[in-house]
């Protein structure tokens, strides 16, 4: 790609290139974050804190994806090892797949590398497991840590799919420990909403449940509707001859099967509650269709109907 | 609403109100068109053909709709009767409920007014039966009905929700009968395409199996996602802090239950099937969850990611 489609290609996601920086009101820029993991959502909000001035420096790590990142604007430096990507940063986010957050919170290398002001968090789908290993994990380091999860993001994987406008007008969930330091919640907070975030206060546990049935289950339903499709003897017809309410109900059943096994392991039980409550539903439809009962199947459809004309 | 509102929420839709209406080339318009049921999709044709000049007149008969559909632009006239719409009406769309669409089939009312070059057709989302019931309801005038279905639509009901330009870039399946007159064919093909549609031409039993898997079950599916989440303990929370993810997978969960019971009972057979394949799939997923079984589960999403993102 030539330098000039590159420069286009950041306006158009509106990366920063160049452009002028300025102060966010009532927020101190960082000096230094460190990005571990730079996909779609890792490198949007390092391209959002670049854009917005909000970083001095951001530097990733990513074995696959850093560069690229770079690339496009989202970083400004490619780090060789997760000492060189933490040693000085003020804020430190994890955004790779949640087994990896998981690890790295678990790892003697980040909990040493860690300055003792620095502020960590992560973006994880799913919270409680990752709690756990905060507090397995982070020893003396555990104050100031700040779990979040910016709900935002992208069926397609990668720094390609970032936008710096990602977090503008998304909730952001956090969970805080009890044992967090009021400074690094606050840090946290403010940096969420200075990329244009509408933060939440929320128990992990809760956090899980919640999302199991919001994104979790429905992701699994999309990939299974999908198969169900695209494996069958008509996948060719269907691919030619759908309508836009398959390509919706099916969008993020494209979504990356690593990363969401990951995150659906990560939250099973909660997952397979969400999945029994949704057979139930299924099976109503089902039954009352099977039954020819049009009373019971409109009684059905409309359970759902009532609360989805609501959003 | 004001006159000057009004017509400002024409041109929103691109309703004709008063704009010069020109030729198409190649087609003739028609003299009279009666449209039968002017919900969102037969609105949306009647304004198409009005804006593009393809109709001297547009007539709507609809018990609910008829007046709002003439105040947005979509028809020049009501009909107090079946009668009055199709005496002299050279095209005549059946656009109300599928079985709405197959009672006007057999009745005899629609066999006697209908003209003996009139041209008469439906937007019905099932075919087999509508075919079924034009050939034990039409005797003589089989030969001018050509089924068709316009792959377009709304989650929104009503005229309201029309627009002149739904059927641009759509398919359009039609499903001709051995008994079709040719010059009905081709006629009802050229104001499909006259309006920006994608014609195709389908077996009614091919139709119904592949719409069964790409529309029917998945809106039975939306709606079950939509009563899972909604009628759980979570709903509140759900509705506040759900990403875009639940927003398209459930979005057509919003659709009429009452139209989409009667869509799913025409089309009862098909659309089990298309339940029993889903079903299978999803157990495929909920199975490798429970067992905790990674390999087992990216293998499953896999399933539906390698469709999901050729699309």
């Amino acid at each position: 790609m030539a330098a000039d489609q590159r420069r286009s290609a950041r306006r158009e996601r509106g990366l920063p290139g160049g452009a002028a920086r300025r102060a966010w009101p009532g927020v101190t820029p960082f000096a230094k974050v460190a990005i571990v993991g730079t996909g779609a959502v890792g490198a949007s909000v390092g391209g959002g804190l670049r854009a917005r001035g909000l970083a001095t420096a951001v530097w990733g790590l990513d074995p696959a994806n850093a560069e690229a990142a770079r690339a496009v604007g989202a970083i400004d430096r490619v780090a060789a090892s997760l000492g060189e990507a933490l040693d000085g940063a003020d804020l430190v986010l994890l955004a790779a797949p949640v087994p990896v957050n998981r690890a790295l919170l678990g790892d003697a290398a980040l909990r040493e590398a860690l300055g003792p002001r620095a502020v960590l968090t992560d973006v994880s789908s799913t919270k409680a497991s990752v709690v756990a290993a905060a507090h397995a994990g982070l020893g003396a380091r555990l104050g100031r840590f700040v779990a979040s999860h910016p709900i935002a993001g992208s069926d397609r994987a990668g720094p390609a799919a970032a936008r710096s406008d990602l977090i503008a007008g998304a909730h952001v969930i956090v969970c805080p420990t009890e044992d967090c330091d009021a400074d690094a919640l606050a840090t946290v907070e403010a940096m969420w909403a200075a990329l244009g975030g509408r933060v939440a206060r929320m128990d992990a546990a809760h956090h899980d449940r919640l999302f199991a049935e919001v994104s979790h289950w429905p992701h699994a339903v999309a990939f299974a509707l999908s198969a169900s499709v695209g494996c069958g003897p008509l996948a060719d017809d269907a691919r030619r001859y759908h309508g836009a309410g398959l390509r919706d109900t099916t969008r993020v059943g494209g979504s990356p099967p690593d990363l969401w096994a990951g995150i659906l392991l990560d939250n099973r039980e909660a997952s397979l509650a969400a999945a029994a409550a949704f057979r139930v539903e299924l099976e109503r439809i089902e039954r009352a269709l099977a039954d020819g009962d049009r009373v019971a199947l409109v009684a059905a459809l409309e359970r759902g109907a009532a609360w989805r004309t609501t959003l």
